[in-house]
This record gives C-alpha cells, structure tokens and sequence, in this order.
C-alpha cells in the first residue's frame, strides 16, 4: 500500500499487520511492536515503601492522568503472576511516590527494571537516592526535579488480560519553580523530562507549540511565551 | 525547599502544593498543573462513524497500552454529562481508529477539540483527511503515517470521577516500513510522532538511547544502532 502525506515528502510503503498476523508473531517482536505503536508513554519511577521497611523503585510508562478535581492519576500494573514489590507495597502502606525521569538519569532509571530481590532496594543498586519529605511514608527519588507523593485510592482489574488499572489521589507535589507559566502549566522540556517509546526507548521532547482553546470557526492561537 | 541534583547543576528552588492547596486552586490553572504534571502523553486522533454515516475525529492524549497478547489499548474518556461524539459512535458500530498525531499537523489536530455538532465532521473543518482502508468502518486520518484500526472490547466507569476506560483490541497496523526494527519496534521519531505536554503543548521527541534487558548485577546495555 502506498501512502501520500499531505506534505508531499512521500510516497512512503505501508506495512500492514492484521490482527491474526500480530497473534502469530513471535512473543518479544510483538512486545515491541505493540508497546510501540500507540505511541509515546510517560516515563516515571514509582517508589514505594514496604511495611517493614525495605524499599522499591521502579520504572514505569503508563501513568496516565485521571482527573484533576479531586487530583487522581492512573497506572497498569501486569498480572499477578510473579511477585510484585511496587503492588504489595502500595496496598500494605497506602502510599506511592512518581517521580519523573529525566535526561540524566535514563540509564538508572532503565537498570530498576531488573529482578531484584524484595530486600534488594533498587535504590541500593542504580545510583537513585532515597528521599523523605514532609513526613510521607514512601520515598521520593531525590534526583528527580518533579515529583509526587500519592495515597492509593482504588484499583480496576481489567478482565481482558488480568492486568490491574491503580488509581492515586496526589497528595503533595514538588517541582522546580522556573518550569510553571502563570496558568498553572508545567513546561516539561524545561525540566528535561523524558518519554517513553516502547519498553526500553528513552526520547527527550522539545516543545513544538503551545494552543489557546480550540473553538469552531476560529483559527487557532499559539500561546507567545514560546 | 532547596533540591540539589545529581549533576549539580542545581541547587534549585522546589515549588510545593500540597492536596488542599490544588483543591483550592482556580478551576483552569488547577486543569493546566495536573494535566502536565504526570509527564508526556501519548498524541493521537481518535475517530469514528456513527451508523448513519457521520464521521467524528477527536485529540486524546490519554491513549496507553494494556497488553500485547491479545493486541489491547485503553483510553479515557470524560464524564458523558455532555454528548461525546466518539463515545456514543464507539458504542454503536464497535469500531474506532487510532491515528498518530505527528510534527506537521498538531494544529489542525488540536482544533479538533473544538465543539463541533454531529453533523459537522471535524474532518470538514480542519484540514484532517479520511481515508477508509481495508473495509474497515470507522475512518483513519490519512495524514497520519502510523494507526490502527480497533473494535471496541470493554469499558470500565472510574467511580471516583465518573470518567471512563475504553478497552480495545487492535485488528489493523499500519505503518511506514522504514520506522520498525528488526526486533519489532518502532522507532517513533523516525516517524515524527509528537507527545503531548499537559492539554494543548505539543512537543517533539529525539531519540537519546534504547536499552537491552535490565539485570541485576549486569551492566545495561544499549543498542548498537542508534
């Protein structure tokens, strides 16, 4: 199939998969193209703390924001299956900390991925630090410049493939001053945060532009700090 | 607070809002902060058909994997306290598109959050064109070089803010070949493939590394061909 692009750089060929086709491939080549192709995901550490005190930090790609009134985020924990510190840590103790990666950490953050053992802090083995702050019980990463602390509010388990949709009220965040525009708005590329392509692609966004609300039979405005 | 990074380049000044103070914040700068403080979203267009032949294309930063085995993606969708054109068409044919948002059409793909009426497809509106592939019946955007064609598959009501989690399965890929490894993945800025920043900044990804399998003990690794 041959698609042309309105800006006239094609043609490019088109690769298709069909559903059955995307079944019949191979397990780690799926992974990566289905992880992939809906596109770039948030890239943050959830930290966690357990009831006896041993420590966890992990990367994730699936916080999603839920609302903002009351404050609520997301994330997609996988099945049950094998043991998972960040699941029982949260429902021991109530509370997760998400901390965003940034540029200078990606290789850290990317190591906590591994198996380590529940008395194996991840902390103790990447060259993340621990960090405590305004008496919350789970631990913060400190080189982390936006970050926050959130109580576990409820969980979805979704029937279709067991995985577990987690849902957190944000009860503190913490971010560097000089990144918020006077409407509230986060500028993360000026925090140096990254994103996600995949399980294990680590891509820094620049900002391209920013738009006023959109509204029939208006052109559409940028904002002019940019 | 004073916060010092790792590459000490800091110290820097550490804005802290605890959960009563963003619930005492005004309604748009509370929208702005805790849209963008979770990270980069996903940037994709959604759209339908109604069954009688209305087409419906709509921005959603919200879309997020759910699992490779079956090929599930999710994504939220606000209170249907007002009519949602992509909802209810969803709900009646079962069928729905996912189209990459990329570099060179963020503004016509934000005007689509503008409130148009049913009988007036975004697509009329904005420059967006619809391309109908392989008797699929909800259209794709055809200027997006990456998207796939879903069946609706499950709905889960968040009972916190009455938002709702679409789960669907993917039946159709498509994209340009040259993006894909040879280990399946897609190499989103091959594609300039945008995140979103928050509800209206658009940003634009590079690539920084791609790593092997985290080990305990095991120094990460990178892929050789970035």
């Amino acid at each position: 199939m041959i698609n042309l692009r309105s800006n006239n750089i094609g043609p490019f060929f088109m690769k298709h998969y069909s559903n059955l086709e995307i079944k019949a491939l191979d397990k780690f080549f799926r992974l990566n193209l289905i992880n992939s192709c809906t596109g770039y995901k948030s890239a943050n550490l959830i930290a966690t703390r357990s009831s006896d005190g041993f420590t966890n930090v992990a990367v994730f790609n699936s916080v999603t924001h839920i609302g903002s009134e009351p404050p609520l985020l997301g994330f997609i924990l996988r099945p049950q299956t094998i043991p998972r510190n960040t699941y029982s840590n949260l429902k021991e103790t109530g509370s997760f900390t998400v901390n965003h990666i940034q540029k200078d950490m990606i290789g850290k953050a990317h190591q906590t991925a591994a198996r380590y053992e529940k008395e194996e802090s991840e902390f103790h083995h990447t060259g993340l630090e621990e960090e405590y702050l305004d008496d919350f019980y789970a631990p913060y990463v400190r080189q982390s410049t936006i970050k926050m602390g959130c109580k576990y509010v409820n969980e979805y388990k979704i029937a279709e493939n067991g995985t577990i949709l987690v849902i957190g009220e944000i009860e503190h965040l913490y971010f560097e001053e000089g990144i918020q525009m006077p409407d509230g708005w986060l500028r993360l590329d000026d925090a140096d945060t990254v994103a996600i392509n995949g399980l294990d692609g680590y891509a820094l966004p620049s900002l391209l532009d920013r738009f006023h609300y959109a509204k029939p039979g208006k052109e559409l405005t940028s904002f002019l700090y940019i």
